[in-house]
């Protein structure tokens, strides 16, 4: 059994003694674009378009369009659900980038090279970082023409002194040699799609098909929509007695994996950039880790004497009178770890990255635009707007970024600790015929194995009796006998129940460590997770700011608006959801018959939309019309607050 | 600052070094009543004892009473609220110690002195031991003098061997000379309530005060009392619209750790056995852990010499140049954790054994009798006997115990490592002015605490508008942009958070390891959790079997029938609950108003306690009473199984 255990474990090509590595000694390398003149230069860049973008939207401001400055400074719209999420979503991860080569770097900001005062350089940098790259969503702002000129601009350079310098500089001495190579590959991919999109805008801009985009969000015909599919007449779901097949159940297990994007929702543009920050934390992390734990265990693996003999033999473990032998199984043992671990990281990547996050999302967010409040929190909230919510919205996209960080590094030790120890201490004895301990005790398994056989055979087939269709308890007087009478054995059974319960309960935690929307602890202190808490807020201030049916009844509301200043034109749109709106405003010209119908459609959407209701109440056409103007759905979003503060 | 911090330290009277503890050599003691003679004698004893009862059950038989043989077999009912528990928990805790010496002693039983085959013996233990006390339950079933003149016997012999051993022999070699005598001082409480006990039982019953006990159960007033509690009209309770002041949220605070018995309700009996085995295994566990780690953190005391600095010096902690001084230090706190760790357990079996636990199982237990299966299983669920619940309601107790028992062992492990480090790598150093690491990071704690204000006041002040007692989101340019530069800072937030809910989630389950009425795991999986789960199927098998409401209605089945066989005693209690079901039975006979009021009152009672509405339909008279007699309540847990399957 010895020789077949250790044929299973013999690698064709294996090296008895392994040889050493050459260390390759890298110098340093300097690029021709030196990164602290680069870094002068496209700051002074910046600031110059930052200047001629204001004069741009100081002039703009005086013609037709609302934004000027104030847009200016407030680029994204992180509560739009319909604008386009890819300047956003690329700065962001460019940004991201940046704080990761900061961490790692010895000098965080290129200004200097003294590395002693790294804590007060890696303060300015996190302030300095997003200032940079400010100017990159700023130039779409404008939605003009010098803007996306000089948007292109700006990220070809920056794209192309990255690319130039990694090309001149693949290797570095920092960690691995080709690790800066590979941590910059996210931010130059970010960089290219920059670089991409700004032309593809301004060629857009230059045929003329990008008109009146200034107030899309509400003249998007995407919040119509859904209000069309709400109203839509849903088809009657058999609900069938029988539980599911197998085939079928196994069929949902993988469908709630995949995420199949949905007609009529959208994301949040704040979800969307969460998605991508946490697609480039993983890779980050695990690109650390990689390079990290591999040349460590290559160096391990070298320096694997015969001490590992006696350190084995401390915990009563001889595999081999032989150490030599000892030393050769460790060093293989070792060497499937590097493999072991690296497929682990590709897993929890896997796992983590899963779209499953995302349709948890989609259903929380569809829960509360439904009003359903108490499925997504288990308590009755309101849902309005309040300081910590704000808080926690405002830094949800770092906290998941931070969270899944340190559920990757969490992960990543535990998971290589458990490894070690079940490999040396567990399955490398048993498998050379050492510390049979478990097998020692099979009598004592026998019997736990067969007082639980015994109760559940009993409980099947002599104390539940089955009349008609329904269950009973049987033989009252024999349960209660045997009840007494496997009391000490079921203390035993009860003391491996406790293991099992302390590793699943630790193994679900450290499994979901980097999930912000899944609490951690007991359904009734879910809030004392603050990870969760935050999840729970930012869902509040969402749902609060932009639901969708709110949004297109801003949108008629507008629209009305302007049909009153005599614009005559009339929406292509308007069906159903604005008919029921313009109806209700007008009902003093329209037939009976269609009011009715009006009137049963509007409540058939309240009665979907619990959480608009409130927008109804006390509705002052005036105050939210202006609001509306002023490029915001303040007034509207006020009523909301106001209703559920009356919940 | 280092002279003040080490007068901190000083203790009064120490020692600088600590003398050699006299290691005690206790000789191996043999009582006159050797434990071997003892339980050959005891068993047979006890077999005689079964033999008489078991002639004495057949003879009572014949007469009027039902149990007999049938009732000596089963002397525990599990499923009743109303019996005298006395005697079944005093026994249960006698098992219980004898499991837990059994598993400390190198012989479990002491048949034999040879100790290679413990094992074989242990198994043997666990089933010989329920047998060798199974007559001392069953002395109390027959309600027979006899039976209570040998239980009597029984128990003072018992309970007379015990203590003479212990007196004999009080200082045994094992763990602690004294470990024995305090590990079995709750065995020797349980036999002195079982001796006092069986005497007073034999006095009421020569006073003729204990009569038509057979049947206790369903003849209590108990849960007569229960429905007239139902039925009382409830005062208006008002419901104040302002949030409680601080004073009242304190009270209700300390209220909810504060177990107030409360009328008209009652635990199940294997409830109160799990409580009091929890405090056994809490008493015995604690004891044992004491007794192992005292000494041995006294010989660490001694055993600490000039190595601890090299150790620390590894940690980078040099505490003092003089070596002989770091080994003062260490030894002064190594005798502080002396002090901490009996102080954490003392604060853990307070915790474990606080009546939060039995608070809600009674409100679970209410709020099932009510039909709020929503609130207590997150889910729905039908209430009814089932295989994995009846095995789950079977070992409740044993699990509870197994428990309690990991769960301590797990605290005190973790909590006294978590002190260790901190004390000898954080707060040691920190007090001798090294290792200062986290005091070199303030300009970053600075920022982050900025950055925290900032966010928070911003929030408070700028963002949020409060306008006519609603809130809403203001200035969303800013606060854009605001989110867009603190985008780096927050994920650095996020990182202290993500440790932060790490270390919460581990404390809030190490802390809660213990109890199974908690599920350590997210509500949405929470049936993953062995503990939960077995919990939440004890509490349905209890609820579908002995709700008060039911049994209340069955006994007055009984009664009725007892009437229709013309036994013309009236009952005393028959008021509202019996009156309502008498009246429905012979409402040809009753004047309409009190029919309609009776019915009105039923259909209250029904209201109040919808699970118990499946008792109701397609009721079979006949069937039921015939069951009743029979001593158990088969056909009415029928009638509510198939509620049951119905909702």
């Amino acid at each position: 059994m010895d020789k077949d255990a250790l044929l299973d474990y013999e690698y064709p090509d294996f090296d008895p003694v392994p040889k050493k590595i050459n260390i390759e000694i890298i110098p340093p390398c300097d690029p021709t674009a030196d990164d602290r003149l680069y870094h002068i230069c496209i700051s002074a860049v910046s600031l110059v378009v930052m200047v001629i973008l204001a004069v741009l939207a100081r002039r703009t401001k005086v013609g037709s369009q609302q934004k000027g400055l104030a847009g200016l400074l407030s680029p994204v719209n992180f509560l739009d659900h319909t604008q386009h999420k890819g300047l956003a979503v690329a700065v962001f991860g460019v940004l991201l980038c940046k704080l990761c080569g900061m961490v790692i770097s010895p000098n965080p900001l290129p200004f200097t090279t003294e590395t002693e005062n790294k804590q007060n350089w890696m303060i300015l940098g996190t302030f300095f970082y997003p200032a940079l790259y400010y100017p990159l969503l700023a130039c779409g702002t404008l939605h003009n023409k010098v803007g996306y000129v000089l948007g292109s601009l700006l990220s070809w350079t920056h794209f192309g002194v990255l690319v130039w310098q990694k090309i001149e500089c693949p290797k570095t001495p920092q960690i691995h040699k080709y690790y800066l190579l590979f941590s910059s590959l996210p931010q130059i991919a970010c960089l290219a799609f920059l670089s991409f999109q700004y032309p593809l805008l301004l060629f857009k801009g230059l045929k003329g098909a990008e008109k009146n985009n200034a107030s899309e969000d509400l003249n998007s015909s995407y919040y119509n929509d859904y209000v069309k599919k709400l109203l839509k007449r849903k088809k009657h779901i058999k609900i069938s007695s029988e539980t599911p097949k197998l085939p079928h159940r196994i069929m949902d297990a993988v469908k709630s994996y995949i995420y199949t994007p949905e007609e009529a929702f959208r994301f949040p543009l704040k979800l969307a950039i969460s998605g991508v920050v946490s697609f480039i934390t993983l890779y980050q992390v695990g690109l650390l880790l990689i390079v990290a734990v591999v040349p460590t265990l290559q160096i391990a693996r070298m320096g694997v004497d015969e001490d590992i003999a006696n350190v084995l033999a401390g915990f009563r473990i001889m595999l081999s009178p032989d150490k030599q032998e000892v030393v050769r199984i460790h060093t293989r043992v070792l060497c499937e770890h590097n493999g072991l671990v690296t497929e682990h990281l590709f897993c929890m990547n896997c796992f983590n990255c899963s779209p499953r996050m995302r349709l948890f999302c989609r259903s929380n967010l569809k829960g509360l635009y439904r009003g359903d409040i108490y499925n997504v929190y288990n308590c009755q909230r309101s849902i309005r707007a309040s300081r910590p919510a704000l808080v926690c919205w405002m830094g949800y996209t770092s906290f998941t970024a931070a969270h899944i960080c340190i559920g990757m590094i969490v992960q990543t030790m535990v998971f290589f600790l458990c490894l070690l120890i079940a490999v040396f201490l567990i399955i490398m004895p048993i498998l050379h015929g050492q510390n049979l301990f478990l097998f020692q005790l099979l009598p004592f398994w026998l019997m736990i194995l067969l007082a639980v056989l015994i109760q559940h055979i009993t409980s099947r087939f002599c104390f539940i009796k089955r009349v008609a269709g329904t269950r009973d308890l049987d033989n009252r007087g024999n349960l209660f006998l045997l009840t007494y009478l496997l009391f000490p054995v079921n203390v035993l059974i009860g003391v491996l129940l406790a293991v099992w319960r302390m590793i699943i309960t630790a193994l679900f935690n450290i499994v979901h460590m980097g999930r912000m929307d899944i609490s951690l602890l007991n359904r009734n202190v879910e809030a004392f997770d603050p990870a969760y808490r935050c999840y729970a807020h930012y869902l509040k201030i969402e749902v609060s700011q932009s639901h969708p049916v709110m949004k297109a009844f801003c949108g008629m509301l507008l629209l009305s608006a302007g049909q009153n200043n005599d614009v005559v034109q009339r929406s292509r749109d308007a069906e159903e959801g604005i008919q029921l709106v313009q109806q209700e405003k007008k009902h003093l010209k329209v037939p009976s018959a269609k009011r009715a119908r009006g009137h049963w459609q509007l409540l058939y959407t309240l009665v979907n939309n619990p959480s608009v209701v409130g927008t109804r109440k006390h509705f002052q056409q005036r105050v939210a019309t202006e609001s509306f103007v002023n490029g915001s759905l303040k007034g509207s979003s006020k009523k909301e607050a106001e209703a559920a503060a009356c919940n």
